[in-house]
C-alpha cells in the first residue's frame, strides 16, 4: 500500500513497525560516509530516503551503496519499500530506511533544467522554455495548487449564493469590448474570433431566467504589448447577476467572494503559501476595503504621487502607477490591501455600462496589492437606452445584435470578471503574471 | 425582501400574514371572470399571481383588472407585492394575491419565440436560432442546471481523490489525435490551432509531480459532419492520473466518479430531471457496469444485430450501431445502462496508447444509454517505446516534441475524457447533443 511523503512522520510516530511503500521522483542525491541520502518528491511533498549497503536494490544489485547515485539519476521515478523512522534533522521530521528500491522510469542524464534549484535564481524565460520540467519544482508547482483552490473556492462560494455555472462559446462573430484586438479563427468557410470575454453570453443567461451565473473559461486578447501584467490567453472568472440596484451590490458580492477564497487558501494551502512567504488577507481586512469614487481616487493618487521621490508628473487616469498609489493609500488608511474604485467616467467604460449620471457610470474596478484584478459594473438593460448611446461609441444597432433579446424583458443586472492569473500572482507576490499561467501565450511564446 | 417562487407555498403554509415581494418574468396570462391570472417565472420556478381590480398597479393605474393583460405583455419583467395564499389548484400549491405591481422591463409585443410553449413541438433549429429566448423556457433551461451540477460533482469528486484542477492553453502548434481536423488561428505573425484536447498538457502535469489532474475546458474538432452526437466546440471533462497499472484503475475511478455525479443530480436536480421524465442510475447500477474486451463486445453486438429486424450486415467496429446493441445487452444481462469496452486494437487508438500485447491496448470506452461518452486508457510513459511506434502512425520524433520530457522520469499513467454535453444529453434523454450546448457551434451555426 502506497504512503504519501506528507504522512511519513505520522506513521513513523505511530511506530506500528513494518515496511511501507513510497513512489516518487528523485529530487536530490547526497552521499555521506558510505550512506546515500535521497530526497524523494511526490505530489504531497519531499521526504528523505536512507540507502545503506544492506538494502536490496533491484535495479543495481551488483553495486549497492555509494555507487547507487550513479544509477539513480536525478528525476528518475522510483518505488521504495522500507521502515519509517523519526529523524528531527530530516525534512518533515522523518525518513525512510530503504530496504528495496525499484527504478520505474530512469531519467536521462542530460537534464536540461535544474529542477531542485531555487527558481528565484533562474530567469523567467528559462523557467517557461522548460515548462514541463520547471513545473516539477515544488515552489513553482505550488502556484498551481493555489490556483486550483482559487477556482474551487470561487465556484463554491457562488454556488452557495444560488449561481449556476455556465459554459459559453469561445468562437464569436466579433468583440464586445471594442478595439481590433481579436484573434481570427478560420472556421470552415468563414471567419470567427476568439472571445475576449463571455460578456454578452452571461448577460443573456441572466435574462434567460437563470438570474445568477458564473463561468470559468479562457479569454483572449490579441494585444501586442509584453508586460508583467498581461497575457494573450488567460482564465477569466466571470460573474453576472440579475436584480441589482447598482455596482455596490456587486462590490458586496465580490467582497464576500474574495474573503471566502482567501479563507480557503489559508485552510488548504498553507504549505504552498509558506513556500512563497505569502499571506492572505483575513475576512475582516477584505470587508473593510474602501470604495472610492473615481475622481476622488484620482486625487488620492496624485497627492501621493506628488509626495513620492521621482514624481513623474500628473496622473490623468487610474493607470498602473495610480493603482500602486491607491493600494498603498488603502494599506495606510484602512489597513487593507484591497480597494474598489467606482463611478468611472462614461468615456472609460464600454457602451453597455449603466449610467449613474450624464458623465459617470455604475462601474468599478477592484485593486489588490497594487494591481487591477477585476473590472465590473451594472449594465444597461433597457434596449432603447442602449441604442441611444451607440453613436457615441461608433456602433450601430447591427453591431450589437446579441443584445436584441433585451427588447423582450430584461432585469437590471451587472457583473464582473476576475483575472485568475492576476489574482494568483498577487496572492503569491509573483513578479510576472506569466508565472501564474501553466502554459502562457505571448506574442513570441507559443510552446510548449 | 424578495421571496423566490419555490418558497411561496411554505410561506403561505406558515401563515405569518403580511405582504411579500416577488420578481420575475410574465410566463403566462389568463383572464377569467374579471380576474387576471399571471404565471410568474423566476430562477426557482413558476408561481401563480392573482390580480383583481382592487390592486394598485403602478404601470396601469387607469385601467386595472381585465385590460391589464394588454399592459402586461408576456416576458415582461415585473415586481409584485401581495399576500401569499395556499391554493391546491395553483402550480406549486400556492398563489400570490397581488396588491401592487410594477413593470421593471416591458417586453415588446412581437416576441419571435413562444417561451411558454412545449419545446417538444418546436423544431431544434427554431430553438437554437432563438437561443436567447428559448433558454427562458423552464424545460430547456433545466438542461443547463443539470449540466452545472455535472461539472460541480465531477470536480468535487476528483478533488476528494486528491486531484488538482488545471487550466491549459487552447492555442497549440498541432493536434495530438492525428488528422487534419483542426481550426487554424491567426496568432500574430504565425498560425496556431485550437486544441482538440489537453492530452499532452495533462500528461505533462502528471509528470510534473501533481500526479492527479483534471481540467474542464472547451475542446475543438473541425469535423464537417453534422450528426446528433457531434459538436465542433464542446466541453471536455478531462482526467489524468499517475501510478496506475492498467486501464482498469481508470475504469474503477470513472465508476466512482459517475456514481457521484448521478447521486448529486438525484439530490439537487429532481425538479429538472422530472421535467424531462429522466432518472439517473443509482450507485449500485454504476458499480456493476460490465467491462467487456473489444473482441467480445464486437461479438455481442453482431449476435444482437443478427437477431434484430432489418439487420444491415456484419458490424466490424464499435460504431454507433454497436454502441446501441451493447448498451441494450448490458441492460438485459446486468440491469445497468453503463458498460465499458476495453482492450481496443492498436490500430483504433492513438500512438500514445499503452500496449497490452502486440495487437491490443490498455484502452477503453465508456458507453451509456447507447452512446460513447468517454474514451481513455493507459499511456506509454517510456520515451524510447513511444519513439518505436511512431513510424506506424506516420509520425516523426519532432512531431511529438512535447513528449520529450518523458526522457526525464515519468510514472506509468493514464486518463480519460468525458464529453460534458454527451453526458448531459444521455442523462436527460435529449435527441441531439446540440440541445445540451448553450451556444452550439456547427458548420453553419455561428450565432448567437
Amino acid at each position: 500500500m502506497r504512503v504519501l511523503a506528507k504522512d511519513l512522520a505520522r506513521i513513523a510516530a505511530e511506530g506500528q513497525g513494518g515496511e511501507i511503500e513510497l513512489f516518487g521522483w528523485v529530487h536530490r542525491i547526497r552521499e555521506l560516509g558510505g550512506v546515500t541520502f535521497v530526497i524523494l518528491r511526490d505530489r504531497s511533498g519531499l521526504i528523505q530516503l536512507v540507502l545503506s549497503e544492506s538494502g536490496d536494490f533491484s535495479e543495481s544489485r551488483d553495486s549497492p551503496g555509494p555507487s547507487l547515485s550513479g544509477e539513480l539519476s536525478l528525476e528518475s521515478v522510483i518505488k521504495v519499500r522500507g521502515i519509517p523512522a523519526l529523524n528531527e534533522k530530516a525534512p518533515g521530521g522523518a525518513e525512510l530506511k530503504v530496504g528495496s528500491l525499484e527504478c520505474i522510469s530512469r531519467a536521462a542524464g542530460d537534464l536540461p533544467y535544474q529542477v531542485n534549484g531555487d527558481p528565484a535564481k533562474i530567469g523567467l524565460d528559462a523557467i517557461l522554455d522548460n515548462r514541463a520540467l520547471s513545473l516539477r519544482n515544488p515552489k513553482l508547482r505550488a502556484i498551481f495548487k493555489v490556483q486550483s483552490t482559487i477556482i474551487e473556492a470561487f465556484s463554491a462560494y457562488l454556488r452557495g449564493e444560488d449561481f449556476t455555472e455556465i459554459k459559453t462559446s469561445k468562437l464569436v462573430g466579433g468583440g464586445t469590448e471594442g478595439g481590433a484586438e481579436l484573434f481570427e479563427v478560420e472556421y470552415f468557410d468563414t471567419k470567427l474570433y476568439l472571445a475576449q470575454s463571455p460578456q454578452i453570453y452571461k448577460q443573456i443567461m441572466v435574462a434567460s431566467g437563470l438570474e445568477r451565473v458564473f463561468e470559468v473559461a479562457p479569454a483572449y486578447r490579441a494585444e501586442k504589448h509584453d508586460t508583467p501584467r498581461h497575457l494573450n490567453e488567460y482564465v477569466s472568472l466571470d460573474v453576472e447577476m440579475g436584480f441589482i440596484e447598482s455596482e455596490r451590490d456587486l462590490i458586496t458580492l465580490e467582497k464576500g467572494l474574495l474573503a471566502h477564497v482567501f479563507q480557503e487558501l489559508a485552510r488548504k494551502n498553507l504549505p504552498e503559501l509558506e513556500l512563497w512567504k505569502a499571506r492572505v488577507p483575513d475576512a475582516g481586512e477584505v470587508l473593510k476595503a474602501p470604495v472610492v469614487p473615481y475622481e476622488e481616487a484620482l486625487k488620492i493618487a496624485n497627492d501621493l504621487q506628488k509626495k513620492s521621490p521621482g514624481a513623474s508628473g500628473r496622473i490623468f487616469d487610474i493607470n498602473p502607477e495610480a493603482e500602486r498609489f491607491l493600494c498603498e493609500w488603502a494599506r495606510q488608511e484602512a489597513g487593507t490591501e484591497l480597494l474598489f474604485v467606482n463611478e468611472f467616467p462614461r468615456r472609460h467604460r464600454p457602451f453597455y455600462t449603466y449610467p449613474l449620471d450624464a458623465s459617470r457610470t455604475m462601474s468599478f474596478d477592484a485593486l489588490f496589492r497594487g494591481l487591477e484584478i477585476t473590472t465590473g459594473g451594472r449594465r444597461q438593460h433597457d434596449y432603447d437606452a442602449l441604442l441611444e448611446v451607440l453613436p457615441k461609441f461608433g456602433l450601430k444597432e447591427e453591431d450589437i445584435a446579441g443584445y436584441r433579446v433585451f427588447k423582450y424583458g430584461c432585469p437590471p443586472h451587472g457583473g464582473f470578471a476576475i483575472g485568475c492569473e492576476r489574482l494568483t500572482q498577487k496572492i503569491l507576490g509573483l513578479a510576472n503574471v506569466k508565472e501564474a499561467s501553466l502554459f502562457p501565450r505571448d506574442r513570441k511564446r507559443i510552446t510548449p
